[in-house]
C-alpha cells in the first residue's frame, strides 16, 4: 500500500512509529547524456521499509535492475527531474516489462511539466497498454508528497530545460526509552512500555499518567536523501539538502571546466562539494559523469579538502543509510 | 555517400563492379520482450563496404555497440519492423549520442506506418535536435530501397501490429576470369582484363572486340540477408528468404509452446528452420529468444534435424558472411 501523496503544507513534527528500518540506495547508471562500457544512464533506486523509489530512469535501467538486489516488482514510484533523454528512455521498457512480468500493484511517476504528454504519448505510440493503476502526475518546486513514514520535498534545480530536484526526510523518530526512568516511575514491564515509545501515555494501576516524555529522550531527526541533477551550483540545492544524510548531486564535469559546466548548466566535483559543505551534509556521491572521464583522479581533485567523505559514485554502487541518533 | 533509395521497381540484372567485400553481421541483442542478463532488446548490425546497417533498435543497442567492432558514426540506415517497444526504445539514446559525437553525415531511418510520428513525436517530446540530416521514411510491402551494390525489399510480417521484414540482396557479381581464355583470345594482360571484369567490351590492337561474356564465367549471386521478426510462420517470409545467404528469423519459443506462439503471433525455433528449408536458406540465426529459455536444448529440439546448419543467435555475436561463387 503507498501514502496519500499529493499537494498539502508539511504537516507540524510528528511522532511516530518507525522501526529500525533498513535503507539502501542503489546507483544504477552514473553517467551523463553519453552511456560508456562502465556507466549507464542515470537511475538511482532507492529502498526502504520493502518499497523502492526510482530516481530518473535512462536507457538501460531495466536491464541494471537485474544486475542488483532491488525488485523491479517493488518500485512504487518514480521521481524524474527532467524530460531530457538520457533520464526518461528507460521508461517504456520497465513499463513492458513490470507489465510482461503480470503486476497488479499500482505505479507513481512524478515529474515536470511535460512527463505525463512524454510517458502517455510514448504508450500511445507503441500500443503499450499496462494492467496495473498508472498515475503520472506532474509536480512543481515548492510541492510535498506525504507517504507512510516519509515526505519527499520537490525543490528547482537550474538546468537547461525545467528541472526538478527531490528530497526525500523521514519522520522524526521517538528518542531513546530510558529504562531506568521507566522503572522509576513504576511503569510496570511490558505493553505499556511500547504505548509509551510509540507516543502514547499510559495510565498506571495507581491513577497516575505517565506521558512519553517523561520517559523518551529528544526526538532523533529521521534521514534525508536529496537527488539534485541535471543542475549549475544554485541555492536552491543547498536550501534543500540542508543538513541531508545524503546528497547526490550532478558532477559532470572535473573543476578545470568550470566554463563548459556554466555553458551547459551542470556542475563540476568541487562545486558539488563546496554545495555539500555549505548545506551540512553528511555524505555527498558524485554522479552525472562524463564520458570523458576514465579516471576518479581528475574528479576528485580538490574535493576532498573541501568534503572528506565525498565519494564518487559507480554503477551498481550499494549505500546502506544508517538510522541517525 | 548514401545510394538513392525510394520506390521503384527492382531493375533487370545488372553486372556491377563488387570487389570481394566482406560483410559482418552482429548480433546485438537476441531476446524477445524482456531482456535478461545475457540477452539484450533485439537489434543486427550488418556491415559491408564501411556502411553499417541497423536491424531494429531496442533499448540498450547505444551500449551494445560500444562492446563490438561496429562502429556506430557508419550506421547509415536503420531499418524497423515494427511498433513494438523492445524494437525501438533504443532510437532516441542513439539519435542522442550520434548528436554528441558530432555526426554530420546522414541518417535514413525506415519504418512501417507510425515509425515517423513515434521518432519525431518523441524527438519533440524530448527537445531533441540533430545537427545531421535524418529522415524517416514509412515503407510498405514490395517497396525496394535501391543503394550502391545491393538492394533492399521491404515484404510484410504475420504480427499483432504492421510488422516489416527485409531482405538485403546485392547485385550479381561478374563471373570468375578465365584467364587462358582471355590469353587464347589474345587479349594482353593489363586493363584491359580489368575492364573485361569490369563487364565492359573492349577492343584489340587487331581491331577484334572481345566481349565480358567471352572470358568470364557465369555471372555469380550477390549474398542475401533476410531479417524477419516478429513473426508467425508465413508464405511471405518464405517467398522472401528464398535462396537466402543467411536468414534472421523469429524463434520466440521452444517447439512445445507453439500455441503460445500462435496467440502471440511469433514463431517456434522449429517453425523458423521449416520456413529456412523450404526457402533453402544456407544458414538460419534464430533469435528474439523469450526470457524464459536460459539454456539453448529445448530451443534446438527438432531444429538440427530440418536444418543442421541452424543457430541460435547470442548477444555479440559476429558472422562473416562469405561472398557466394
Amino acid at each position: 500500500m503507498m501514502g496519500f501523496t499529493g499537494r498539502r503544507a508539511r504537516p507540524a513534527l510528528r511522532l511516530f512509529r518507525n522501526p529500525a528500518l533498513p535503507m539502501k540506495i542503489t546507483f544504477l547508471g552514473t553517467s551523463s547524456a553519453t552511456p560508456t562500457l562502465r556507466r549507464g544512464l542515470p537511475a538511482v533506486a532507492l529502498q526502504r521499509d520493502g518499497e523502492v523509489l526510482l530516481f530518473d530512469c535512462g536507457e538501460g535501467t531495466q536491464m541494471q535492475l537485474q544486475k542488483v538486489e532491488v525488485r523491479p516488482s517493488r518500485i512504487a514510484m518514480l521521481l524524474v527531474t527532467h524530460l531530457h533523454g538520457d533520464h526518461v528512455t528507460g521508461i517504456m521498457g520497465l513499463l513492458m516489462s513490470l507489465k510482461l512480468a503480470g503486476r497488479t500493484e499500482p505505479l507513481i511517476i512524478h515529474g515536470p511539466a511535460g512527463i505525463k504528454d512524454y510517458v502517455l504519448g510514448s504508450m500511445r505510440y507503441l500500443r503499450l497498454r499496462v494492467d496495473f493503476a498508472l498515475s503520472v502526475e506532474e509536480v512543481v518546486p515548492g510541492d510535498v508528497l506525504h507517504r507512510a513514514g516519509y515526505d519527499i520535498s520537490v525543490f528547482p534545480l537550474d538546468h537547461t530545460v525545467p528541472t526538478l530536484g527531490y528530497a526525500l526526510e523521514e519522520n522524526m523518530r521517538p528518542g531513546r526509552f530510558n529504562v531506568e526512568r521507566a522503572r522509576a516511575l513504576g511503569v510496570p514491564e511490558g505493553p505499556m512500555w511500547g504505548r509509551l515509545q510509540r507516543g502514547d501515555c499510559v495510565l498506571l494501576p495507581d491513577g497516575r499518567t505517565v506521558a512519553p516524555a517523561e520517559v523518551l529522550g529528544q526526538p532523533r531527526r529521521g534521514r534525508k536523501i536529496v537527488y539534485a541533477l541535471d543542475t549549475a551550483p544554485c541555492r536552491d540545492a543547498i536550501s534543500a539538502a540542508a543538513g541531508a544524510s545524503v546528497l547526490i548531486h550532478d558532477a559532470t564535469f572535473a573543476p578545470e571546466e568550470e566554463a563548459l559546466a556554466r555553458q551547459r548548466k551542470h556542475s563540476t566535483s568541487v562545486e558539488a562539494a563546496a554545495i555539500a559543505q555549505e548545506a551540512a551534509v553528511e555524505q555527498l556521491y558524485l554522479t552525472h559523469i562524463s564520458a570523458r572521464y576514465t579516471h576518479a583522479a581528475p574528479l576528485m581533485r580538490g574535493v576532498r579538502r573541501l568534503l572528506p567523505t565525498a565519494r564518487i559514485a559507480h554503477d551498481l554502487m550499494d549505500v546502506e543509510i544508517p538510522l541517525r541518533e
